[in-house]
């Protein structure tokens, strides 16, 4: 039956291109109020593309933007089909053109063998190329090969503010889950498929630091009036020192030291600090001493500034002494640090360091733990054989800088460990302008989403 | 003559407001391209303004914006009248609503005895009322008590660009002045009004820090991506320690120790820190330890941000590794210190400290050298006696923390010392939101400008 639901699928690639980009045109930007509107509409799409493949789909709303979540009607698979739970998230960072896109970033483009568009690799294209294979199950066998539970939300990009509140609402829904899915990451190379086994964690933060009360004069006033963005430049100095290690009291003290065997297989995957450079548009890789490219992204943890703002920034000179300026920073966190630890660590040390003359108020935008997770599971060796069938390659084992809140979440709540299985590829520029998801990942992504449903239907069973 | 002059201008000054807002309803921007009509507009409103006087008025154009420059046709004052000279500027400083201000920053409105305007006091307001003062004494006296030049600029908020090739252009006219007369500062405190002998210079910069050439996903490339944020945050730290004190190389090398006398006169100023931190809008002075709040003002050199800038400045969380940081900032100089000099040493210490993965790129945007006047020239002594008239109150010396590089250059030129009274006062809020001209000042310089040319005419004469 696999191979009909395969060669299905592959025929019908136009389709599922043309339903992508009609997805992909809603700017579904959880981060700016002006487009909640937005968010809701591609929410009501995903929910009126889950009924089309037959599931039961409703809308969870939240205080911020609505979870979509969709079960398995009895009848639309096997009586005793295992629970397999899907998440994705079907909201957006930020994009304009000014950004420095080449084309409109919410005018899906295809260009080189790639689809060119906010969220194409992240994350509505990936969760899509699952869409797609289901849709393709029920037109072939007219019925899933498991039973499927799929949460999608929208505000990933965001850190993921109610979605605890949503997990704990659906909690009879989610919690007979067996194996967890995400496609919210990437392949380790063009045709190297890859399984994701450990995720940074995230803590964000703004800091804002009001000086005068108003913009002043640089030369009537500089000199004798405490200048909030000379404070807080001074303040953010001290969170490091030259060799990239973070400054923040007992930052590295719950770090577990790297594994030697780990590293050595990593230092063996096809990757090279030149091939990263370019893919980054970098000169040169540049990181923490001591450490490779890989370990720094994978298992260090890090401290970003993420955005600065004071004064002037128009052309020309201005001689104003500002009255605010401005940061937004994240730290990545790595397997057992402790986000609230850290958080508490990092306000009292801001508060301690504020200059005289300044006031600085901290909000936190999101926190989440690091995640690990075991390779021995009948889940993860049901993604080894799908990646195998779907890229006609054997995956690796990788890690992600990156977050994925929920996935630490789902751990906590209902002991699932998550396998993360993702189609698009390093430089796919998610979070910055051109993000694109390259065709032949997205089709193989497709392929693969196809055989991990037949597989998991049939390992869990046997298990 | 002179108190037939005064009573007509103090009673049409219905007509100088109206005339005034008529100004500074025009936003002549210099600092951005969108406002060149308008900064043209400016100047042509001042040239025809000046020739409604009487004088022969025409504009200079350079390869920025042009300078207005008026000189007395023969039988506008008597023969052997002395050459005096007036500077003043026409372009004001950026401002959009969206930065605080309370009512359109050009739609002047008066408003608690104030005239609420982009350039009512800097400098458009205190020019006019040089300009209301000589029209007073063309209409009562037929002709100006002196042989004037005005030359007025449309770059000064810019860093005053051209103004040397116009002062070379326009030497002959220029050579044979035998006093400056500068009105773009403050009274020391309501009431009290002030000679200035004492200005800052400016070394004004911009730098702009590449890392990446996009935005990058800061949890999958952060750690091993040099951040041009991080960067930038941890050279500009490197300006200062947390005394106050600029800890650029030789900074202070050629700053003389302040004169124990005139720390002592200023001393016995009417001036509290308390009061001080009213106007500035603040809890509380911040300054380099062993000075006080004036002298950090008028004799101490500065470093300070004016603006800052990189990544996401939107609401919310937006994970990204910028691509690009950038800073404004400029140094206050004190007398002694070459700006040629310091602008060397910045420039080097800048490459010294630029960490590895950036590169950064340095624009000057501005360098003047700091200014001071003798007190007992002739012309400073009808400066003293027509601001007596003019507020019925001595005048006190003091100096400017701001910047005014033509003084500096008139000096070099012309060997001619500027002879500065303002009419505004310390909270009027220049370069910043809802900038406003007491109108009791205001009248008052009128009134002092035409007590003024009077007295110069008859000082400069006799000596």
């Amino acid at each position: 039956m696999l191979d009909s639901v395969l060669i299905w699928a592959d025929k019908n690639r136009g389709r599922w291109l043309e339903d992508l980009q009609q997805w992909l045109a809603i700017p579904s930007i959880s981060a700016q109020q002006s487009h909640d509107a937005d968010v809701a509409a591609a929410a009501e799409w995903a929910m009126l593309n889950l009924r089309g493949i037959g599931l039961t789909a409703e809308m969870i709303s939240t205080p911020g933007h609505p979870c979509v979540l969709a079960t398995t009607p009895v009848g639309l698979c096997p009586l005793h089909a295992p629970h397999i739970l899907f998440y994705g998230h079907y909201d957006v960072q930020p994009a304009q053109i000014e950004d420095g896109w080449q084309t409109p970033p919410f005018k899906p483009t295809k260009k080189n063998g790639a689809l060119i568009a906010r969220g194409a690799s992240d994350d509505k294209g990936q969760v899509h190329a699952h869409l797609a294979a289901l849709l393709a199950w029920r037109e072939i066998a007219s019925e899933l090969p498991v039973r499927l539970t799929v949460l999608l939300e929208g505000e990933e990009e965001i850190g993921s503010l109610h979605l605890r509140t949503v997990m704990e609402q659906c909690k009879d829904q989610l919690k007979s889950a067996q194996a967890l899915i995400i496609s919210d990451c990437a392949q380790f190379a063009p045709g190297v498929p890859a399984i994701t086994c450990g995720l940074r964690g995230l803590m964000y933060y703004q800091l804002d630091v009001q000086g005068p009360e108003a913009d002043l004069h640089s030369g009537l006033f500089g000199g004798a009036v405490a200048n909030p963005a000379n404070a807080l430049v001074e303040m953010l100095a001290r969170l490091h020192d030259g060799q990239g290690r973070v400054t923040l009291p007992e930052f590295y003290d719950d770090v577990v030291p790297a594994d030697e065997e780990l590293r050595r297989q990593w230092r063996n995957l096809p990757f090279t600090d030149a091939q990263f450079a370019r893919e980054a548009g970098i000169a040169t890789a540049f990181g923490e001493t001591g450490y490779t490219t890989l370990e720094r992204r994978w298992i260090r943890p890090t401290l970003d500034i993420n955005g600065l703002w004071s004064g002037y920034q128009g052309p020309g000179a201005k001689t104003v002494l500002p009255a605010k300026a401005g940061v937004k920073l994240s730290m990545r966190l790595v397997p057992n640090q402790d986000p609230l630890k850290i958080a508490a660590t990092f306000e009292a040390f801001i508060k301690q360091i504020t200059p005289p003359g300044v006031t600085v108020t901290l909000t936190p935008l999101g926190a989440s733990p690091a995640a690990l997770t075991p390779t021995d599971s009948p889940a993860m060796q049901a993604a080894v054989e799908a990646l195998k069938i779907g890229f006609g390659q054997d995956p690796v084992y990788v890690r992600d800088g990156g977050s994925i809140p929920v996935v630490g979440w789902f751990k906590q709540m209902f002991n699932l460990d998550a396998v993360m299985l993702g189609f698009g590829l390093p430089d796919d520029h998610i979070h910055g302008p051109n993000e694109k998801l390259n065709l032949d990942g997205y089709y193989a992504g497709i392929r693969t989403a196809a055989a991990l449903y037949d597989l998991l239907g049939k390992k869990l069973q046997d298990g």
